[in-house]
């Protein structure tokens, strides 16, 4: 059995990566931890999770907690992970953030948008981006793992099959994506009040949201370009899902079927990637509760651009169910273990 | 008094037009006409309009009704109220469609994008498209008026001022909008059921969606030039409420202060357009059950776009609301007669 | 002009009033003072007011507010409001509560069901319940107004007709309340953040709720006899809105219509209280954004129970709107003024 | 593998019971049929359900669906059901109804309440009441079963210690229930529309709902007496999750820790009924998507009243879910295979 810790668990992708694991069979759960709520049951913070009888909040005690963990996953405020990783990896223990001080291979970007010093930039260097999509033969051999943004992770997959043909002209790139209330998090603030979120809609962010490096990052990985994108996130009044409109001009014509082709084929052997029929529109509530990307897309001739919807799951594939995904390929294990929930709907 | 009828009153649009006559204190309502629940009690049919006591929904007899109204509302399905149009104009009588067959100039992008048979295609190229912010003018001294969609009302007027001032360059122009969903309509179907958009966010209509030659149509209007526009609605879980979401390259850089002056000047005589200040990005409920557009907007110097987000409510700035705006211009009256309710929050 | 001051301004009765004084012709607004957001212009903390241009939060000074108010409205924290009204009554200026500081006439109940102090005891005990609908004459002559709770007003009305005419048998009324967010206050808190609230519905502090006592003073008032009530308050994922269900068994057998009449007969000349059809039974979004009650009824022959739902906007009759009729019978206007708006639908 | 056949599967628990069934290892779908959308794909009709991959929707012809099933569902409308039963039950072939058909003993009753015609009396008298929790050995040994129905399945398990117990107050019971919208069906209906119902509550079926007699039945059931109660079901703005609220006159004081012991041994041994603590009152979205059923109570001194609140998922637990246990029963597998899922939150 694989003993995971969560520190920074008293959040909805602590909560959700607790969740996820009372399915997963080869793990068992050996520290919940963080700043808020030690001391207190589980069953008392989220009194849905009876699995976790008798576990209580830990404070985030580094060394106790590695010294019985195989895998740490963190979800920390910006830059506190650090250490984590740091002493993991010391340890050779392995370590996914699901947050974002390991996201980027170059510290001085995350710097610049996150107005957080990185105090160890060569390990952000040397670690991988956790979507398998793209990267899994990478994660297979690494130890430390940053799980990638609700949003990039939804944006960069409604681009990569267009991205990687070199198909798409440099500049043209606009991603407009909407996000449930759970993406601004756990902590009560008037931004995610119910009266202020229920019946609106609104921007946030617009031009300076710290997904936008981690998406160009992604991008100019795949093909070599250099990516300079627009990304306007929307608040939405639901509590789960993402969805990302991507708009790319392309430098050829191309017909609508011929553009589905291509992302069948791309995603093919994926299985949580699923490409709609021309015509489907993907809703959110299709994956709520998994780990699948559902995505829709067509060629407008009138414009010259390819427009594609990317449907996920916040919480799951945007978060939690992402970094189990990449738990199990870094232990071996099959990667959709624990992972093959159907969502619910309605 | 003025004397008003309302044929297709039995909608969205139609209640909310009953709504705000309440109010209006120069008009009294002749006739509520419908094809649906013709002879039941509008009490039963809308049972919080208690304003409307004695009232019955009449059959939409276009001879009867025109007889006793100085101005006909019509909110029919598609090609229906052309008729309406021909018999008031016969008559002198003023006439405003909520619907599209008064929109376009030209009768055949009408046919075109709704698979239509225009059947008076003379009266629709002189009749004025009823936003008053550009065609304020030709509304005063016109009989027919083509009130403008919803998505179009909140689109138009975020790019006006870039448009009007020749900043957009020639098919940059993306408007990703998300709308509540009683811009589906009152009828039942599986599309506005609640368990079907409740916690859930899809696109609809990409590159297909007949606002497009609408937004198209006004925005050449404005500066001469052929514009060919990306249109991609959302349905989002609430009732009221659009937000367009408009992406315009520039021609020149500019600062986003420079940006937020050209829309304050542009607007500083609207009445119902109002400008935030940079860094607030409206929400929808903000203009709920008013008649305002609230615009928020930046300029991104990475990628040389202008970002601008409109808000309207659908059935007010987007329907009822505007006609209303058009039937006072029409007989003389205080443009904001009856519209100056202040909106609901939250 | 009646100059008015508000205490406790930024809040979401607050806001309401704010919004409800725009319409009121008879009234300016000299003063809005919080004890958060002190010196903010009201259209960063409110948006979507614009009639309050130029006004900024100001500290809650009483003298200083007093010296230039007719009428105050406090919504202040429990206990806070007591020293304004003491200084209001000594400068003979109208006061206006709408927290809960004047509501009993029995400090003592209040003291102990709020657990505060109450400094005024003779000042709460000569205070009038501000239910017009069964306190009218008492308020017009008073000058110290305890405005009802939100959770009483729906309740009281619903029980009114059967009470005074003495046909609930004692000890049998049960009341099952169900109110949206709104009603748990605008400062962020678990209990009201969207996720929490969003597609998810709880009871909460089941006998134990402040406006159980509220209750059952009003219906005691009524008909001379000690009402013990079950008072369960709910929260609904919904901003406004209070659907109160309330049960009683009756004295005697009587049939639904029987009941009916009953009601439409007490409640003939309430403009603001609407009994509907046998049949019928109000949404709570029918009275969205007005001042009206909307009830609807029936008797249950196999129980002996008459069952009736009463519904309100917990910000206006329940809280903003029934202040401003407080505030009109204060000052002998027109009961109505400022609160004649037809209700928002959808 | 045990063979299952659904008939009326394009519903909204007919959906749940395909989604539940992707997780039972035991179970393989040989048929999904409906009267609706007769030959389509399952992931046409339902987009998220991807383990159906190559199903269509067959018509619901019974003896060639029989043919090759060891148990068949049933979700059709009231009376459908009752010849699928004859047929199954004279083939030996093990029959669950998900709609009333085989909920009564009484088939006098049935009928007066849905006003249909019941075409096969004695089988619904020897059919056995699908409430695992009470009647579990005769579930055992059964072949048809009558699957509970929302409402009676949060309300009777609300009630059923203290009425086993004979602490009840005959003719005292009282149930405030509460509904999300897919409660109301799949089917688009003005009363299930979004806008509709969104922002709104209300009560419908007051003292009338069919619910009632299924609920009095299971209650006298268990201690012998006619239990007469008001029943109310509201309409609530979320598409998941049943509230009841139930009150019950107690013949004798007791604390509301003897109350809470009570509860707490009678659901000892039960898997899916969960006793919260004193002080704690359950939200519905605790569990969204599960089997659960939350429990949450207190003692009212003040009135002699038990208040209880009772939580289930009524796709689940008030449907697909329960009709599953009622399979394992019947085919003496563990009773919650397939049904351990932890529930979504947020």
């Amino acid at each position: 059995m694989i003993k995971a810790a969560i520190i920074g668990a008293i959040s909805y992708a602590g909560g959700e990566l607790l969740r996820l694991l009372t399915a997963h069979e080869q793990v068992i759960v050996t520290h919940i931890a963080d700043s808020y709520s030690i001391g207190e049951d589980i069953k008392k913070v989220f009194p849905y999770l009876f699995a976790y009888e008798g576990y209580k909040v830990e404070e985030p005690d580094i060394d106790y907690i590695l010294a019985d963990s195989d895998v740490v996953f963190t979800a920390m405020p910006h830059g506190k992970a650090v250490e984590v990783a740091v002493k993991a990896a010391a340890q050779g223990k392995k370590f996914i953030d699901i947050a974002a001080d390991f996201r980027f291979r170059d510290a001085a970007v995350y710097e610049d948008w996150y107005n957080v010093k990185h105090d160890a930039p060569q390990l952000t260097a040397s670690a991988v981006y956790g979507l398998p999509e793209i990267y899994r033969e990478k994660i297979a051999t690494s130890s430390v793992v940053g799980n990638p943004g609700c949003y990039p992770t939804a944006s960069i997959l409604s681009l990569y099959p267009l991205v990687k043909n070199h198909f798409v002209e440099q500049g043209s790139i606009i991603i407009d994506a909407k996000s449930g209330v759970s993406g601004a998090g756990r902590k009560p603030t008037e931004n995610n009040s119910f009266s202020q979120c229920a019946e609106s809609l609104k921007a946030y962010g617009v031009a300076t949201h710290r997904h936008t490096p981690e998406i160009e990052q992604a991008l100019s990985d795949v093909d070599g370009v250099k990516h300079v994108i627009n990304f306007t996130p929307h608040l939405i009044p639901m509590s789960r899902g993402i969805l990302a409109t991507a708009y790319a001009t392309l430098k050829q014509q191309m017909s609508a079927e011929e553009l589905w082709e291509l992302y069948k084929e791309t995603y093919a052997k994926e299985a949580f990637v699923h490409v709609h029929d021309l015509g489907v529109w993907p809703q959110t509530k299709w994956v709520s509760g998994s780990n699948f990307c559902h995505i829709g897309l067509t060629y407008d001739k009138r414009t010259g651009r390819a427009v594609i919807c990317s449907a996920i799951d916040n919480l799951v594939k945007g978060a939690a169910g992402q970094a189990i995904q990449n738990m199990n390929i870094l232990f071996g294990l099959p990667e959709g273990m624990a992972l093959t929930m159907t969502p619910t709907f309605p």
